[in-house]
C-alpha cells in the first residue's frame, strides 16, 4: 500500500504489512519508554490538537505521544467556542491556517465527514480523532494492537462482541480488521434492540467471516477476546425496556471466572456499570493496558506520518 | 529608537530601522525553519498566553513561535472563566503573579487599554494580542512584513483598502506604517456607510499620503496590494442596506483576473464571502502565506524581546 | 519519615527534616534559575494537570515548575466539561487511564476527598492542588517556605493571622506547621463572626502553642509575620453586618507603617480590598515574592516525587 498522508478511516489501516510494521514500532517504543532510552525523532516538530468536542483522554494520549518523541504541542481543548468557526470560517480555511504552525493536526469534531474535508485542504497530515457518529480509526488500531500484543496473533481467534452493537462506534471500526484476519469466529451478543446493523452483517458475509448472533451473555465462555461496550439508557424506547436488559450484559466476577484463563476482556472506556470494578484485579481485564497501548500506537503512528 | 520592553501599540513599531532588522530576522528564521536547522535561543524560557477572549489561531501562532525557538509555553485558552478576575483581582495583580512564572506574557482582552495597564505592572514583556476595539499590533506587523516579503519593498506602492474601512481594526493599525513610507498611494474602497473615519483621513493628510475615496470596487485594478476586510451584516442599520452592498465588495475570479500579474491580495482572516474560494488558487492570493508569516514575525519579535 | 508517594494533605508535610531538605532544594533551584544554569532532571517525564475547577495561576505555577526541570505537560484547563466524568466515569478510572500517559498528576477538584480517592487508584504520584473546602497542601508549603526564606527561621516568631479565620483554608493548612515549631506565638485577629473554629483552637492547645484571640487589627503591631485573608461578603448574614466590619481588617499604609521594620506581610492572593495597593511598594509586602516562591517549592516537590 502507498504511504498514508492522512488517517481518516479504519479502512485505510487494514493492510497487514502496514499493521505489522506499525505494531513492531509500537512495541519497540514501549520497550524504550520503560527503559527511559527513547530517542527524539520528532524534535522541532509540532502537533496541533483541535478538539471541537472535548475528550481529555484522547487529547492527552496524542499529546503525550508527541512529547515523548521530542515534539511540541499546540492544544485547543475546546476549539468550538474559541475558533473562527463562530465567525463563519470553513474548516478548510481553519486547517490551512493551522497547518502553517503545525506539522500535523489531530481533529475531533461532532460532524461526520469533517476529517475528510480537512484532509482535502491540508498540506500536513490530518488524524481523525473522532467525527461524530463517524470514525475514530486510531481507537480501532489500539484495539487490534492490544489483541495482537496480549495474545500474540490476530488470526484463529474466537471473539465475542458484547453490548450495544447497533451504536458502538468502536465495534464498527474494528470489524474491517477482523474481516481481514483468517480463522476469526465472532459471537455477537446484544439485546434484540441493539443488534449489529445489516450493513455490517453483510460485510461479515462478504468476507466469509464466521459469526453467530445471540442475546445470551453466557455465550462469551469460549471466547479468546471479550470486547464490551456500554448499553446506554438513551438508546431504548422506554425505561422499562432498558431496565429489562441492562444487567444482562454486565461482566461481573462470575462471568469473568467462566472465561478461559488465557482470554482477555477489552473495553474502549469510559465504562460505567457494564464491567464490575471487582473484575479489574483479574489478569484477564486488559482494558487499562488497552488504554495505555494508545500511547504507543499513537507514538508509532506519529512517527510513521512525520518521518 | 530605544529597545522596546513591551509591544502594546502599532505606533511603537513604525521605526524603519527596527522593521528592517525584525524583517531580516523573520526571513532568516523562515529559511532555517524550512531547512530544519533552527537554533533554540529561548531554551529554558517560558511564554504565557492569557486569552480573556479566545482566539485559537493567534494563540497557536505565538505558541508555535515560542516552541520553535526552544521555549516552553503556559496556555490559558479561556482565562476569563478561569481566572482570579472572577474573584475581583485586578489585571495588574494577575500579571504580577504570572510574571513570576513566565518570561513574557501574550495578552488578549476584550477591554481597550488592558494591555497598557498590564505593561505598567509587569516586570516581563507584555505583548498585546488584541484589546477589544483597540489595537492588535503584531497583526499590523505581519501585514507590513507580507507586503515587504512579497513585493520586495514598502515604498512606491499603490494600495487598495477594500470593505469595511470604518471598523476594520487591522486597516487602522496598518495606516501608521503606510504613512511613513514614501510614494504610497491609497485607494479607499468602501460602501458609503463604512468609510474610513475622519481621524484616519486626517492622519493621511498630515503625512501627505496620497489617497482617493471611492465606492467602486473596479478601482482595485491598478493596485499592487489589495487589502480586503469583511463587510459585516451587523454594521448596517437595516438588512436591506446590507443586502444592497454586500456583493459589491467581493473579490471573485473576475475581479482577481483584472489585477496586475505582480499584485497581491491580503486578508487578515477569517474570511467568509468577501473573497471567493476559487481565488485561492491564484498566485496573487497571498492571505494564507500572510497567516504563515505570522509565525516568523512572532518568532522574530519574541527573539527581539527575550534576548 | 518514609518517602512520600502522593501529596494529599498538609499533615503529611510537617516533618522538619523533610522541610529542611525540600527548602534547601527550592533555594538552590531559585539560585540556578536566576543564573540560568538549571539542569533538566525531569527530561522525558510528563506532568498532567487536571483542573475540574479552574485556577490559572496554580496550574501555571505547576506547569512552569515542570517545564523548568525539563519535563513536558498535559493540561486540562477545564476538565469537568471535557471529561469522561460527564459519561459517568469514576475519578479512579480516569486517574488509572491518565497515569498511563503521565508520570504525575496534579488534581484540583471541587469535592473534598477526591485527591485521596485518586491517590488510592493511581500508580503515579497525585498532588492535591485543592479539593473544595478541603486541603491545598502545596500552598501551605509555600507559605512556610516564604516565612523561612524571608526571616531565616520558623521558630520564635510572633505571627498574626488576620481576617476570615473561620473559612480561610490557607490558614487552616498552615496551623499544623506552626504547631510543630518551638516558640511560636499566634495573634488571631478576626471579626467575632469569623473566629478560628474550635477544632483548630484545640489543635493549638494540644500542641501547647501560645495564642491570643482579638477583634482589634491594631494588635498586628508586634508581629514578625502578618498573614492576611479575605473577609468575604457572602460569609455574613446581612449586608449591614459585613459593612460594619469590612474596613476594620484592611492593611493600609498606616497599618503597614506601624509594623516592625523586619516584619513581613503575606497573602495567598488573589486579594481585593484587604490590602491596599499602596502597601505593595513597602519592602515588608512579601505576597508577590510568596507567589513566586510557589514556583521553586513546586519544582523542589516535583523533583522529590519524580527522582
Amino acid at each position: 500500500m502507498n504511504k498514508l498522508r492522512h488517517v481518516i478511516s479504519a479502512q485505510q489501516l487494514v493492510d497487514r504489512e502496514f499493521l505489522d510494521e506499525l505494531f513492531a514500532c509500537a512495541a519497540t517504543l514501549e520497550q524504550e519508554d520503560k527503559l527511559r532510552v527513547l530517542e527524539h525523532p520528532l524534535r522541532g516538530r509540532i502537533l496541533a490538537t483541535m478538539f471541537y468536542e472535548p475528550s481529555t483522554r484522547t487529547r492527552f494520549s496524542f499529546e503525550a505521544a508527541m512529547q515523548k518523541l521530542g515534539g511540541g504541542v499546540l492544544t485547543a481543548e475546546n476549539a468550538l467556542d474559541n475558533s473562527s468557526a463562530s465567525k463563519g470560517e470553513t474548516i478548510a480555511d481553519t486547517v490551512r491556517v493551522v497547518s502553517g504552525y503545525a506539522d500535523a493536526i489531530v481533529l475531533r469534531h461532532p460532524q461526520v465527514g469533517t476529517a475528510e474535508i480537512a484532509a482535502a485542504a491540508s498540506p500536513v497530515p490530518i488524524i481523525n480523532a473522532g467525527d461524530g457518529a463517524g470514525e475514530h480509526p486510531t481507537q480501532a488500531l489500539i484495539d487490534v494492537y492490544t489483541i495482537h500484543r496480549e495474545l500474540g496473533r490476530l488470526e484463529d481467534l474466537n471473539i465475542a462482541l458484547v453490548g450495544d452493537l447497533r451504536n458502538g462506534r468502536t465495534i464498527h471500526s474494528l470489524l474491517p480488521f477482523l474481516c481481514r484476519a483468517p480463522g476469526i469466529s465472532l459471537t455477537l451478543i446484544s439485546p434484540p434492540q441493539l443488534r449489529l446493523p445489516g450493513k455490517y452483517i453483510q460485510m461479515l458475509q462478504a468476507a466469509d467471516t464466521r459469526f453467530a448472533e445471540t442475546t445470551r451473555l453466557a455465550r462469551v465462555q469460549p471466547a479468546d477476546v471479550v470486547y464490551v461496550t456500554r448499553v446506554q439508557r438513551e438508546r431504548f424506547d422506554s425505561e422499562a425496556e432498558y431496565e429489562a436488559v441492562k444487567d444482562s450484559y454486565r461482566i461481573d466476577l462470575h462471568v469473568a471466572d467462566s472465561l478461559k484463563p488465557q482470554s482477555i476482556i477489552l473495553h474502549a472506556l469510559p465504562r460505567t456499570t457494564e464491567i464490575s470494578p471487582e473484575v479489574d484485579q483479574d489478569a484477564r481485564a486488559a482494558y487499562f493496558r488497552q488504554a495505555r497501548n494508545g500511547l504507543y500506537v499513537r507514538m508509532a503512528l506519529l512517527r510513521y506520518l512525520l518521518t
